[in-house]
């Protein structure tokens, strides 16, 4: 079949808009209809040619929601027209990793989603003959895509796509770093490093644990004010901080971070998020992802007196168990989405995107076929 | 009151074997006859100047047992004749770090500790008219020394001193790094780097609780024989290996470590020890004591792929609670210490231990009175 996609030819280039050739569903495998998609920083990353895995030609976007249209032999969990959220870390329930119960990095596909192809080694996506390559096992930035059953997460109905595509990966990553990673406890306090798309999901998913202070961390003033409408209840510009940002930090939560987040992906940060955690429990999590090669230090002492460094991807979050769930929680109010969603654009202004997202002037846009 | 006690009169210089003075003990506070006392890395660290918290003139030890002979005013939980343990990391079971649930790190007499004066702002022990400091809170390198009610642990009176006094620093470090920092489960699969004192007990600690492969790591051939008794199942020497170590022990370890222990405090074996961890899950403990000023580092991408990094400071331990039980676990013989104790040597010949310590001829040695 034929589908509209952005497909991105080159690192460094725009998007260019074209009808792409997309082969059916093989055994396992489903095929969605993108009904819309985030457009996120890891998507920027790639393009911009930093990323080395990144491999093109491709068609980016990795945050979806859409409609399954059909579905190959032996799939049993889906079937034609329900709604699912593509998901770029799937859930096998077969793996070692999966199995493990201590991860949700389910290993089952990795290899092939690693390469741009599909589980049996090939594309299903071509544009005059020519392979295009699968992105983070979701290509979201196409009408339709194919993607394995173990990669789909079937949602409630009635949510709306253009909302809860966002629980593809921004949502679930802030929230799920909060609940499934860091394990933050009521009353807890917590710092915030980065007010952007996830920073913001990791805030609301402080106060949806009922955490104490929830300190957000910007130098960007203008996040301030939906920060606070997201459940931040403190407000730290390091350019207007006087002296030492971790003294700071440290000072006004009483001892330091019962729980930090890295959400920016800067290195120095990291260890500012780390050292600002209080002695003897403090646990930082990096959520950003850092350019490649980029290496984090500390003293060891920070750790010997008690504060833990781990990291999470998508919010350690199991994507055919707990997306579901995210979902839910949105349809029941316990979590917003809506005032994220800064931009609404059609597929042929997704360069659009990109630009606000550089300029710090959107927090999420979404692509609405 | 007179005492027989090792002085460090300055970093670098031998001990010098005095009769000191001894206050008796105030308000909170008990004279203890030490027995016996172990020589660890940490008084070496100190006394040879690279500690920069250190302070002369001192008597050094931390790792001691003795009898309770005179409590002062308001003592109600050790009475004179009890058997005790001295507790360089105190239980107050009332500060904020004791009723978090989350730490050992008592905070109660912390800053006078770290000034190395009693509680009171003063030291109980003098030569010659000249004030000298205690030394972790201890003091231990001296027949008698004065300590906090809350810095005593109460052991069996059956426990020979000599043997458990290694209770005291090195046993309760490894044991307690296993069983309360990383929480090991049976079945997992644990990498020790560095098989000396600490090390040594990590292993212990990891079959104590059912650990499945238990890697030892060591460029000193001679330590393999002792390792293997205490439970170790696969010897690395990282001189025989060829190509990259961390590569090895992820392929031995059946992709990585659950587990990992840094025993030695060499900043680049803390970061072979994260990142020989399991992808998803591992957890790197670090137990060594790296040099003043001394960073790790690695790449986020090590931690966002879920590895922690964490440290511990004496296991874990809370003194008065966890102390007593690894006592009675030597007791009743589920961990060994006679093995690990390679030599026993009268006050007057402690400098040797510091000498046999530096050439690694010694595991443990012991300080009879």
């Amino acid at each position: 079949m034929k589908t509209r996609a952005a497909v991105a030819m080159q690192a460094g280039q725009p998007l260019v808009i074209e009808e792409v050739d997309l082969e059916g569903p093989k055994a396992g495998e489903v095929l969605v209809e993108i009904k819309a998609t985030g457009v996120c920083h890891t998507d920027a990353y790639t393009l911009s040619g930093a990323d080395p895995e990144g491999l093109f030609p491709t068609i980016l976007g990795h945050e979806g929601a859409g409609v399954v249209l059909e579905v190959g032999d032996g799939v049993t969990s889906v079937q034609p027209g329900d709604h699912v959220i593509p998901l770029y870390t799937p859930e096998c329930r077969q793996c070692e990793y999966c199995l493990s119960g201590k991860t949700n990095l389910c290993q089952a596909i990795r290899a092939t989603q690693g390469q741009g192809l599909m589980p049996d080694g090939t594309s299903r996506f071509s544009l005059n003959g020519r392979m295009l390559h699968h992105y983070m096992g979701c290509s979201t930035f196409a009408n339709h895509t194919v993607l394995p059953e173990i990669a789909v997460a079937k949602i409630h109905e009635d949510a709306p796509f253009e909302k809860v595509c966002y629980v593809g990966c921004g949502v679930t990553t802030g929230v799920g770093a909060v609940i499934n990673t860091a394990h933050v406890e009521p009353g807890a306090n917590v710092v915030v490093f980065g007010l952007g798309g996830i920073g913001l999901n990791v805030i609301q998913g402080a106060r949806l644990v009922g955490a104490g202070m929830i300190v957000g961390v910007d130098i960007n003033p203008a996040r301030k004010g939906i920060a606070e409408s997201f459940g931040m209840t403190h407000f730290v510009n390091p350019k207007e901080i006087e002296g030492d940002l971790v003294a700071h930090l440290v000072e006004l939560t009483g001892g330091g971070a019962d729980y930090s987040f890295e959400c920016i992906g800067k290195v120095d940060v990291m260890r500012a998020a780390l050292e600002c955690c209080h002695k003897g429990w403090g646990v930082s999590t990096i959520v950003g992802v850092a350019g490649a090669g980029e290496e984090i230090s500390t003293r060891p002492f920070q750790l010997v007196t008690g504060r833990k460094w781990q990291g999470t991807a998508f919010g350690g979050a199991r994507g055919r168990t707990d997306v579901p769930k995210i979902v839910e929680w949105y349809m029941k109010g316990k979590i917003e989405i809506d005032p994220m969603i800064t931009h609404v654009l059609p597929l042929e202004r997704i360069n659009e995107a990109f630009e606000m997202m550089h300029e710090g002037t959107s927090i999420r846009t979404v692509i609405r076929f």
